[in-house]
């Protein structure tokens, strides 16, 4: 997804909000603010804002002397998503569609987002997502496809929804591979994060070698890249990643709740509207050869 | 009211939401915004938000070629409101204290803000504004101001608003003139919004000689200065107003609602919180020993 002029404010508001969280002072804010402006005139609106988003964590890392600004938040996240935990599986277990349910709680789980909401109610919304219809529900597309791959590459988000994610984990009927940051970004989960979810218990879990918002490959480690074309199915979660990876090419399923408004408008669906998108994959010529084939021989 | 560095966000959605009000295209959008990115990069963050608000509506009148890209929304709000007029006065009337109602609801005519919120329910803002207590209610004060005043200088704000206020003009002792901006900006009220409010009936209307959002005294004409500084009671509408006139020292009660968050918290109040302040004038030399004197030969 590329850049909207409507990103603009945001990014001045996410440099802002997390030169708070890292306790900077009133000059320290407005020093880094006075960069962002100066990275906005020469920012390139083909780039998708992840992009811009990564540089503004960088740069309050950097004022701040901070390697991890939001550990606290993340920390207090994952405590209060464990708690739940014992719920969010009975809910699970008592589904008539276990699947649906916990891909509805792993997409609840998105909402704790420092990146993009500085408030939200983690119960509340946990019952409106069980509730409300998908605005975007590409489910069977979703059952069908866990029926013909051999893994799943499981792109995190956030800690705390590392949890939830953890249940959707649960339900899949292959191995899983749980790919967090190298080093921390927001809240984003690093390995720390994914292991205090105990993701190790139900997956494999790997870093992408970077410490950018979402999935820029480009920052990504060698190793990770490929895994990430040798995937046969995505699940990428979050706002950041569906803004990176969405238009690759890569067969992902996209989970997250839409809660900006820019990624609202770009998908047409409400504002915190519950999405699971799928994009198929670009085929090449020799499947597209193979498809025709097909069709040309049935009977 | 100085500029915070939250306000700076708040530029930018401006800049956006004002060139789309004139229907500018998505390349003069982008060509208005880099425009609010440098010049919020010099800016003086001693300046009050105004000026920089103002300075965002004139770039949209240069680059739009239209002298007043809100004539449509504006008229709108005029009609919208003068068909709430019966019921505005029969409220009054019926009132045990009519002027505490016609205070209320001239301050949730202030609702009608283009600059600040986009969208907003006219008839729950006023149920709402007549309900809830004040955030801050020096309205005794302004009760015994008006025995005093020989007459008020209301400082307007926006067009449909200004219906609201001719319900309070109609409650006051004393005669009144009535401010408007000299030009259009934002939704700004002109002369051409307070004559179709019927506000010439009930006040003189003049204007302070500038386009600018609130009033900045030094873009105000020589007769206008005058006649600020000669009030003995100035009844100052609106945010932009406050931001503007706040801290001069004028004999001022500010009646407005706290739109935005930077405003709310400067003035700790909650958001939308209904807001009637009173800045006493700083005393003169002169008065300051009149008042020691009496003190003095208190019996």
């Amino acid at each position: 997804m590329k850049t909207y002029l409507d990103c603009f404010p945001c990014f001045l508001r996410q440099i802002l909000d997390s030169a708070r969280v890292a306790d900077l002072s009133e000059a320290q804010q407005y020093e880094l603010l006075q960069r962002v402006l100066v990275e906005a005139q020469r920012y390139d609106m083909s780039y998708t804002p992840s992009e811009m988003s990564s540089r503004i964590q960088e740069m309050v890392r950097q004022v701040s002397l901070s390697v991890d600004p939001y550990r606290r938040a993340k920390d207090h996240s994952t405590r209060q998503a464990l708690a739940l935990l014992p719920r969010l599986k009975e809910l699970v277990r008592r589904a008539p569609d276990p699947l649906e349910v916990a891909v509805r709680l792993s997409i609840a789980g998105n909402i704790i987002d420092h990146g993009v909401v500085k408030e939200f109610d983690l119960e509340s919304t946990i019952e409106r997502v069980l509730r409300e219809p998908f605005a975007i529900n590409h489910l069977s597309a979703l059952r069908v496809a866990l029926t013909r791959c051999r893994n799943v590459l499981y792109l995190a988000d956030n800690a705390g929804e590392t949890v939830f994610d953890r249940v959707l984990i649960e339900q899949l009927p292959v191995p899983v591979t749980y790919v967090v940051k190298a080093a921390p970004t927001v809240n984003d989960a690093t390995l720390e994060d994914a292991i205090a979810a105990g993701i190790h218990e139900v997956a494999t879990i790997v870093d992408n070698g970077s410490d950018a918002l979402g999935t820029l490959l480009y920052r990504c480690s060698p190793e990770f890249v490929e895994r990430f074309w040798a995937a046969d199915l995505i699940i990428a979660k979050g706002q950041a990643n569906f803004e990176s990876v969405d238009g690759s090419g890569a067969p992902a399923f996209y989970l997250l709740q839409a809660k900006c408004e820019v990624v609202s408008k770009h998908l047409g669906v409400p504002q915190y509207g519950i999405v699971l998108k799928h994009e198929p994959p670009r085929l090449g010529v020799v499947e597209r050869e193979l498809q025709n084939e097909s069709a040309r021989t049935r009977p």
